[in-house]
């Protein structure tokens, strides 16, 4: 889609030097964290590779996240990529454009093993893709992660669901077969696709505290438990509204926004950031999903009581042409209507609607309330009810 | 765009005859409402034109709205069409079809106007404009509105802005010309789009009370002002939510949730229409235009204080293929920041994101809220930070 990887490197070195007046340097690596001397062991990574101690009085930690690699044998032979930075994204793609892999077989099927697949659909190859779970997309509810396979198999994924990864045949060093606990899937390029972890190594050494999923514990400034030192992104630990528990998310817009807020704070303002709705979307091929609030899995563990309800409409207005299908489900509190969370499944124009959903979170309303929502319509955008109010009108007979 | 007009009909008489038991009288006229006697006389159209009084224990006026006719010279000739009824747009298209017209004249420039302009300048047509106001859109701000008059003359449309029409020029019975205070122009065909006004003279006959714009007055259950007689849609008044003030619009979302809550409380439910934030979406050619809430115009007849800012983003990542233009203008209430208003002039995918500013003002969220909104981001459908979010960050700046 895009050709040019240069074209999404949104600053350089030099732009923060010369016009931010930044010392960005890169090919540098903390190796030690020493809180006591307020100082970081850094190493050079090419020329001459010397190490230092650099001093500081504030401390950013910016580690973001590793992708999680199974540890099953054949894991680090030759032709198994994770694509998790723009450098392991044009490495995949060094790979299938030099080696003209014909099979390839993704491992797991969250956003990264999807967006993945749909890549190598267009590429032409024959694609594979293997999941524990009963579907794909675990932070939908099964019923609508149902759709997202669905449509994967509608452009020619071959989906194996409920199988786990065993290992990988290897030969010469180089990937030949992906083995489950069903099969064996022949592989010329296989894609890890099983999440990302907090990068939060070099904190945890340092006695930074730790928090969910291993993210750094933060306040609603960012600020670690060490007066001074502050994170924020991928390694960093979040809030979620809803739920009013520690979250980990791992999302470009939350890393976004903690960061803002821990640069204004580090710089003398005051700014908090109080959480998250869980909102995230993503497109495969032509389908549209997306996500917000709780989804079930997770209030049956917080033991809350909740009603929900799917419902199938279109995009547009039933007779404007290219009304495209939209599913969309709401899940709400039984007994007050609170509005708990969403998922979107659908075709051109269905998933920003999420939007609606991850805003009406935030204000904390019932789905009383937003059966009155003034959503906007007009034939070439929504049919009169719109399908999200729709959804809560369902659901809203339940409450 | 719909070729069959019959797709655009949602329910026929016989649909609401024998699936709903409901004896829907097309092709039937009210003359008179006799509210002391509970009875309505009713005249029939075709046939036998009979007349007779026609019992009720509970009446529901949903009499629409009318077009606005301009009270000049020539307005009747053949040739001049108003655009408010499945029927009239009909006459319309049957026009263009047989005629062939070459010149097309369009009066306002309005939802109706711009979109009249779009269709004809599909058909090949030499289009003009007469708009009385320095811009097209009086709905949103000047400034954005300007934006709107770029996106018609961009598909070739004629704009003559702070013109008013005098009147037409009329040879045997058709017209000939539009005479503007300014100028005068050619047109094989005319369409009036100047809006609509209640259709509530049959209410206001019968001593029920009428309100903004002449529009009939409800309480939030949707009944008038007399027991038992009930009104929704374009004949009836609304509410806005953010002016706390009486308020008219002819839309069809409003419509249809007026309807239903009316018709739960004539079947002894309860239910009630808390009210509209004036959410309207237009498509006109490539361009998206949305907006909700109060404007400049409206702000400053209440007397209110406001600040406002305009950005200008992609309504998806920049180095995503397709990424358009957008412009968001957000309105807050200086000092307290409470969103108050926002307009969205773009391209694909721009529009529908007005659903995140009116869920917000029915949340009655500050910008400072929003700024934190856990919007959905992937590259597809927006930048990291949203327009949306973008226009509330400037906006937070100044209140």
């Amino acid at each position: 889609m895009v050709d040019d990887a240069d074209a999404l490197v949104t600053l350089t070195p030099e732009v923060f030097r010369k016009e931010r007046n930044i010392d960005a340097r890169i090919l540098h690596e903390v190796t030690e964290i020493d809180l006591k001397g307020r100082r970081l062991q850094v190493r050079q990574l090419d020329g001459n590779k010397k190490a230092w101690w650099e001093p500081f009085d504030q401390l950013m930690i910016a580690t973001g996240a590793l992708p999680i690699k199974p540890d099953v044998p054949g894991v680090d032979a030759t032709g198994i990529y994770g694509v998790h930075t723009l450098q392991s994204g044009i490495e995949v793609r060094t790979a299938v454009d030099q080696e003209r892999p014909k099979r390839g077989v993704i491992i797991g099927g969250g956003y990264i093993g999807l967006e993945m697949a749909e890549a190598l659909v267009r590429r032409g190859m024959e694609v594979s893709l293997v999941e524990r779970a009963e579907q794909v997309m675990l932070t939908l509810d099964t019923d609508m992660g149902a759709l997202v396979s669905e449509a994967l198999m509608a452009v020619g994924v071959k989906l194996f669901r409920e199988e786990s990864l065993q290992g990988f045949d290897v030969r010469d060093g180089r990937v030949q077969r992906v083995v489950t606990d069903k099969r064996t899937l022949p592989a010329d390029i296989v894609i890890l696709g099983m999440g990302v972890r907090p990068n939060a190594a070099l904190a945890k050494e340092a006695g930074i505290s730790l928090g969910e999923k291993g993210s750094i514990t933060l306040n609603d400034r960012m600020q670690t438990d060490v007066e001074g030192v502050w994170a924020a992104g991928d390694c960093a630990q979040s809030f979620h509204l809803i739920s009013k528990r520690p979250f980990y998310v791992a999302l470009g817009t939350v890393a976004n926004k903690q960061g803002r807020v821990a640069g204004i704070n580090i710089g003398g303002g005051t700014a908090a950031f109080p959480g998250v709705v869980g909102t995230a979307v993503s497109k495969i091929c032509a389908a549209e999903v997306a996500r917000t609030g709780l989804q079930e899995r997770e209030l049956k563990q917080l033991g809350w009581k909740y009603v929900s309800e799917r419902i199938e409409s279109r995009t547009r207005a039933g007779y404007y042409p290219k009304a495209g299908r939209i599913t969309v489900k709401v899940l709400a509190e039984k007994g007050s209507g609170r509005l708990l969370g969403g998922q979107i499944v659908g075709y051109e124009g269905a998933a920003k609607r999420i939007d609606i959903l991850a805003t009406a979170l935030h204000g904390g309303m019932t789905v009383q309330e937003m059966v009155h929502l003034d959503l906007s319509y007009a034939p070439p955008y929504a049919p009169v009810w719109d399908p999200v109010l729709m959804a809560a009108r369902q659901v809203e007979k339940l409450i």
